[in-house]
């Protein structure tokens, strides 16, 4: 969900358009100095029969249409909620495609290096015949097979690296992040607290990626790898959510993780891969969503205002294309599925959507274990907008959507302070 | 396989980017001045043990791991063509995904003018509740219900509308395609050798576009279309087809039509829908393949050279992609089980893929059915590169990727000149 890379090319293409006009040079990207966006913002039929002449409008009907198949109930009883996390399960399983991989070696481990109060391992997965997966371990001192530890799965943001995400130095100059670096680090706080951390890298990103290491790193080219998955049939969470997940199932071996506090932390499009798995695998004990909470259906619905050459944003990239994905669920669905595991939102959403996930737990019988806390901006009640609302109005933009929502973008990055607390309260 | 929008937005970002190196002013695409894109032209392990650690590169490997499995074998004996055809036509129908709709109301004639030889009718369709489509009918004087004739499905290419294909007058000015219009004219060759024609647009264009008619038409967001169809588990060809194939349904039922003499005529975009619709409904006579047969998958393996940002290009966009496509079949497979119906290509291909066309329609028994004209750079074998040559070279850029195929792009229109001689060959 982060849209740092979006909002970097947006700016890039707006100062290009800029040049261009004052050049006098408009070519390709002619526009009418007549139109006017705002009133082409919400998508209509042009008919009085309801019907849509433009095929984008036929969309926009169809997705106007969906009902989501395992959308959460929150009059279900304990019961039905039982019963749907297990469909809810069998239709994440169906859509995510994991291959049936065997006769891959184990993984193993090709480096350590000692820091102040932990050790970094770095090893390989080979969950394909085609890949090799690094990945970093962290492990405080004094942590062994006969002092196990809980273990947190680190999972980064777009633009990061997991050396990024562990605190660790970069493999590769081009592959920082933007300063202060300490906004991504992940694993960290928790291997303070005396937990393993265990860091991937995102499909494409960092040790991943083609030829950004030369170019334009850390911007990746994820949808170029997104766009060869779905060639496959498969998609981009698909193909990351496997290869973490074989991870996981590694971790879920070794003798020194407290198999009973086993945890998982998502920061911004890692959040996704979290939620997969947390469906995937109820062996996991609590998540950490990093990110704030929203309906991406929902977004593409209302998301429509066009720029002034008659384009209408696509809300994310082709790398959150996961077919036939809207027609089960949503996000919020998905997390209200992971109760009665506790769960930390550290950067909130629409109370209508958290709200979904506090009645999820409250049926479960833990309402407890949903901690959820907002962007500063938007902590108080009397900021959100959208407080007791129910729906969105369409043919808004970006900046619009975000307020709505309560997503202070330029703030988007590690909670480490609110992490700490929750480690404390939960894995110790 | 229409790449003339993505070569006009190739060369306009190509210019920004000269204009902004003329500014000093990098940005966002800055490029490492060692880089050498020629270098890393061919995907490869980076490890000795055949193992990727780039996606992109793990990708690659699947991708040339694929085996279709629905791939044409010129060893075939006549019963196992027929056996593979039916097989072919299940797979289509499979991730083709046409929605079953009931109870839309019957097409409906909504307006009709006289030209000199022939009427134009205008029509519109309901395939689905959300949906209008509309499409002309081109009707030769004395053609009726006693008069039946050939009828030819006439679809356009990307950019084109079905005024343009139609040679009617365009419904807002900015559809206009390029001059000369003749260029793009399907339907007028078959009318007025008293053929009727039916005339449709392409998902997301002309009329059945969203607001390009105010900006930026005759480029189509068809992308924006094809976007949200892929979400919804089905795709830009799947939609495409299937309205197509509801028109064709009703083409079937109109008494003025010989239903033994329905041909389609597609030219490029278009050819896409032609072959669906071929592979489902062998009702349909006969086909005017109107671009040049090429394998997409290879294309997508082959076609990996950066550009000095180190971003390889996707060899089309994803108004292309089909979920699973690859896996079942390549377009020269699909063309072959369209034997022994006859079938015209005006613009060549690669010989290796047309020999399996016609070694399907030889197996099939009437190899006189394929008739195969080369653009005139590439008619003479001795200007065919690839000639008796089974695989393309991998690293290659889409400039040696055409010509390597016997591509001649900026000739790449409707060719009535080879139309002619054919549909008095097989339509009379």
């Amino acid at each position: 969900m982060n849209s740092k890379s979006q909002v970097m090319k947006k700016l890039f293409l707006e100062l290009l358009l800029c040049i261009l006009g004052c050049l006098g040079m408009k070519g390709y990207a002619q526009q009418n100095d007549t139109f006017n966006p705002k009133e082409h913002a919400v998508i209509k039929p042009e008919r009085s029969d309801g019907r849509y002449l433009s095929s984008r409008g036929v969309l926009h009907g169809m997705l106007k249409g969906i009902r989501p198949r395992y959308a959460f109930r929150p009059d279900m009883t304990t019961e039905e909620l039982k019963k749907w996390q297990v469909e809810l399960r069998e239709a994440m399983r169906e859509i995510m495609c994991f291959p049936v991989v065997a006769d891959q070696p184990a993984p193993k481990k090709i480096g350590e290096v000692q820091r102040e109060g932990y050790r970094v391992e770095k090893w390989e997965a080979y969950p394909l015949q085609e890949c090799v997966v690094p990945y970093l371990v962290l492990i405080p001192d004094g942590v062994d097979k006969d002092h196990p530890a809980p273990t947190v799965l680190c999972i980064p943001g777009s633009g990061e690296t997991k050396e990024t995400s562990a605190g660790e130095p970069e493999l590769n100059p081009k592959f920082a992040e933007e300063e202060p670096q300490e906004r991504w680090i992940i694993a960290l706080p928790y291997v303070k607290e005396g937990c393993v951390a265990v860091v991937v890298d995102n499909a494409g990103a960092g040790e991943l990626s083609d030829l950004e290491g030369y170019t334009i790193a850390p911007a990746y080219r994820y949808d170029a790898v997104a766009r060869y998955l779905l060639e496959l049939g498969w998609s981009y969470l698909g193909y990351n959510a496997f290869i973490h997940k074989y991870v996981l199932d590694w971790v879920k071996e070794q003798p020194i993780v407290n198999q009973k506090r086993i945890v998982i932390c998502g920061f911004s499009l890692g959040t996704e891969s979290l939620m997969v798995m947390g469906v995937l695998d109820p062996d996991i004990y609590a998540f950490v969503y990093n990110d704030f909470l929203c309906r991406t259906l929902e977004r593409a619905i209302v998301m429509t205002e066009p720029d002034k050459n008659g384009i209408r944003p696509f809300p994310n990239s082709i790398r959150h294309l996961i077919p036939r994905f809207w027609c089960n669920f949503d996000f919020p669905d998905i997390v209200a599925s992971l109760a009665p595991r506790p769960v930390l939102f550290t950067e909130g959403g629409l109370d209508r959507d958290l709200n979904l996930v506090r009645k999820a737990y409250e049926i479960a019988g833990r309402p407890e274990n949903v901690e959820i806390h907002f962007y500063p901006k938007y902590a108080a009640p009397q900021d959100r907008k959208m407080l007791g609302i129910d729906s969105l109005p369409e043919g808004i933009n970006r900046k619009t959507y975000f307020d709505l929502v309560n997503v202070d973008d330029p703030m988007h990055d590690i909670k480490a302070a609110l992490m700490i607390p929750w480690i404390q309260k939960y894995l110790k």
